[in-house]
């Protein structure tokens, strides 16, 4: 039994058994939930980002071209069994998407400071890094960790912090002094179709968790997705007004997610009171890191991180992959710390590099806008 | 077979035979039907009420706060039994979500006078009363109804009736005279938001409808939903053109809608001819009320409500009651007729209360703008 | 086998073996997929059309009369058993909608020079004669094309080339010298909600394609359109930057679909890396064509196409029905020409017939606006 349940939250579930379903029942079911976890990748994500100034054309754009160029890369890797392979397609194809999403995210950090040719590039290069790191972590990939040892069912660890550590990593090669004195500025009447985008996450979040866990684990899991961004949407809220005097839609937007990134890795397991905590927790981490480690961050790291994404995936993420420590019975706890350090040191390590290859395309210290790239932009 | 057909529209359906179908089976086909009825509340609701002057972020984010607190609480009182109880989870959660969508539409009614704090405040107060209202009138609680014997499957009744005149109660006791000549202005620049909330609610009603119903009830509920849409949608267009003599684009985003509202009770039972017909007059009554009750009702009940509840939820969802009487064979008419009379009680009296209360956390007498509570708001 | 695959794909598969699955899961599985195209019709194919200058409100307003007012006539229809019959009411509920997408594709030639009622009648006029093509080219009407010869699985030929050359049609005959003169304006600042229309539509478009498919066809099937979706989405964008030196975003608003339009006929057999380049080739004529073919067909053909269905929808279309003859095995070529040609030709009739009598409830020559017909419009 305990077997069964680490085994069924390994490389994100996709090994265990499927509840005696027939596949094409399965497929069904996992089918609908890939279609939505496509609407966040595009919808969600790419509303999320329309806050920049005078780059919502940049950011939509970019949203669909990271998402075109990462998924077929994705798929066709996977099935010719480089790290690691997938027999069915629609396990596959949820996978793609998992890399979708980590590696909008890893564009979050530098958006504004890239061409559309270079989003382009930067798919190319994510997408293996992610691969090599998600299987080492969750495949047994090297040897390094015993094949589902690791708990990440919803990717608190192997997605959102890898995605987030990963774009801190390109952000910080890229960051040169004229760029850090020249900010991204936002756009303030972008606000309703950032919290569109916030929405869109929002609702589809369960799905994400779920995807791949057994039809007996879906139910739980879901509640467990779904009390957790309550908890980080009531926690988000009195954080704000704590901490800023006045609410910010910014904050509402983005750290109202934060529950979905930390119940990640436990959120087949907790209890429905340990995911509203978790959710809670997350929430206010969250909203601390953009009202007040942010600007901090700056400073110290010399980078600019144009979303947030640190607050929003890196330190909600590692908070979930550790808070299994405590919440999982039975858990090879040397197994989730090797897991979050090792993802933290390959996510670094390929950033860094990746950032170092994206100047080839050309370099810019001034932050884009629409009208460089797009016809009739304002 | 009277009798499956009775009890299968009961306390939405949820006692009822799964059709032979294995447990995660049927847990998997309402699962769907429970995200789409969260993308109607955060992203149908939320938008739809984006028509405020200078409000969209408050009504965003009190939509944020609103399902937030009450999905959990609803969760857990249903899990320890209190007013009813549910075994399984995905039904719980689709009840919640059911409370979560009375509430937002109570709200409706007084937004733009409340603070946030209150809207929490709000969900709090709403929940016991809604569960209450629920478990009087489709579950046998107290003993004054029969269980099972009131058929409202996608609550006309018990949620859209019950949230408009919960909302009516609130707003007739804070509406004072100051604030009765400061209205609520419209933006005139909002609609596609407004349209954007409608569509969602639009396209995801037919899983509203359906979430708890057999799967062998699935699709003649789902057609009936869709062609009572059509019909409210058509009629809505021809009524506000008559009455108005221009279309107002209010009119086509609210009352597009009454026909899903109205086919509620219904919806399991109405031949498709008789759910066309639904529509019909619930769009009818519904622009009729938008357009020629609505200022009258100010006058006479001294209240303002700021979505016009009444017109979208309140007379289609009584009309959708009612309807059951002629269309359903075997109904028993006292216990249908009494499930009517009970919500509106009980609404009224939970209405007035709250409104009694809510301002324990303070009161104001002018319309709120977001840059009361938001920063950088324009 | 050869026989299963051919009858799997025609008149949409509906016919088909459903696997073995019990009716009750097949009605889900479709069920979730009409909710999903129900999406793209009014959220989709609306805010896509949100680009015409000052012409929001009708725009949306014209989606939900032409849905309302389509999907009960050809439920309606079918269930009587005119051209053709189907028995299963999610089946009926599906072929419809597809009826409704290709009235909207239709109706995107003529945008912004009709009135409402005027769309009501269009939509109206447009379902018997989309009626009757889909009986012929599918379903062995007449005894001109034996059933079930056609592929034509995902609509590429029935669907989207018989709407835009039924638009053409319309437009032929309605575009006056004077029209010519008075071209439709976009409106620069609606990008983000074209991008909206558009994203939902590449989202959900898996599910439009495999609406019909068997159980154990989907897989292959929606990765299919996800790839070919990719592929166009990434020519778009080096086609639009390379013909225009600047991207256009109503390229990528548009032409991004065009791997979704032309994989249609063959989605469900096709390898994966066919359909890749199926969606490159798309892209690519599709950019063309807004880049390049739409003003000259214009002075041509001497017709507006305001919303360039030619180039999304018609040529596209094309390409995916013809693309059937070198991918599939055992195809009956006769038959499949038949298809492409009977359907150019019953939409151009139709059209044309159609473009006469609409002028009935009046004409004009210049665009139309918002304010005309809607209250408070800007």
């Amino acid at each position: 039994m305990l077997l069964l349940v680490l085994s069924s939250t390994c490389s994100f579930a996709q090994e265990v058994t499927t509840g005696g379903l027939a596949p094409a029942l399965i497929n069904d079911q996992r089918y609908n939930r890939a279609i939505h976890i496509m609407a966040m990748l595009l919808i969600g994500f790419g509303f999320l980002m329309v806050f920049v100034r005078k780059y919502g054309r940049s950011a939509l754009t970019a949203t669909f071209l990271l998402v075109s160029a990462s998924i077929p890369i994705y798929f066709y890797t996977k099935g010719i069994g480089i790290f690691g392979s997938a027999s069915e397609e629609i396990e596959k194809l949820i996978l793609a998407e998992f890399g979708a999403a980590s590696l909008l995210i890893a564009a979050g950090a530098v958006l504004g400071r890239l061409k559309m040719p270079q989003y382009i590039l930067l798919g190319l290069l994510f997408v293996p890094f992610y691969m090599f790191n998600e299987w080492v972590v969750l495949g047994g990939g090297l040897g390094l960790i015993p094949a589902g040892t690791v708990v990440d069912t919803g990717g608190s660890i192997v997605i959102h912090a890898f995605g987030a550590i990963f774009g801190l990593g390109v952000a910080l090669t890229m960051t040169t002094k004229q760029e850090f004195e020249k900010t991204i500025e936002s756009d303030a009447t972008s606000d309703r179709y950032s919290m569109l985008g916030s929405m869109i996450l929002w609702v589809f979040w369960p799905s994400f968790c779920a995807a791949l866990v057994t039809p007996e684990q879906m139910p739980h899991t879901v509640v467990n997705v779904i009390v957790a961004l309550c908890g980080s949407t009531l926690a988000t809220y009195l954080f704000s007004v704590s901490l800023r005097k006045k609410i910010s839609i910014a904050d509402i937007a983005n750290a109202a997610l934060a529950g979905g990134v930390a119940i990640g890795s436990t959120c087949a397991n907790a209890s429905h009171t340990v995911a509203m905590i978790i959710g809670i927790l997350a929430g206010g981490l969250s909203t601390f890191g953009f009202a007040v480690i942010q600007s901090k961050q700056q400073k110290w790291m010399k980078l600019i991180d144009t979303c947030g994404v640190t607050n929003l995936h890196g330190l909600p993420g590692l908070m979930g992959g550790l808070a299994a420590l405590p919440i999982i019975h039975g858990l090879n706890i040397q197994s989730q710390l090797s897991g979050v350090g090792l993802t933290i040191l390959i996510a670094i390590v390929a950033g860094i590099i990746t950032g170092k290859i994206l100047p080839i395309m050309g370099r810019r210290t001034e932050a884009y806008e629409d009208a460089e790239e797009f016809l009739d932009a304002e």
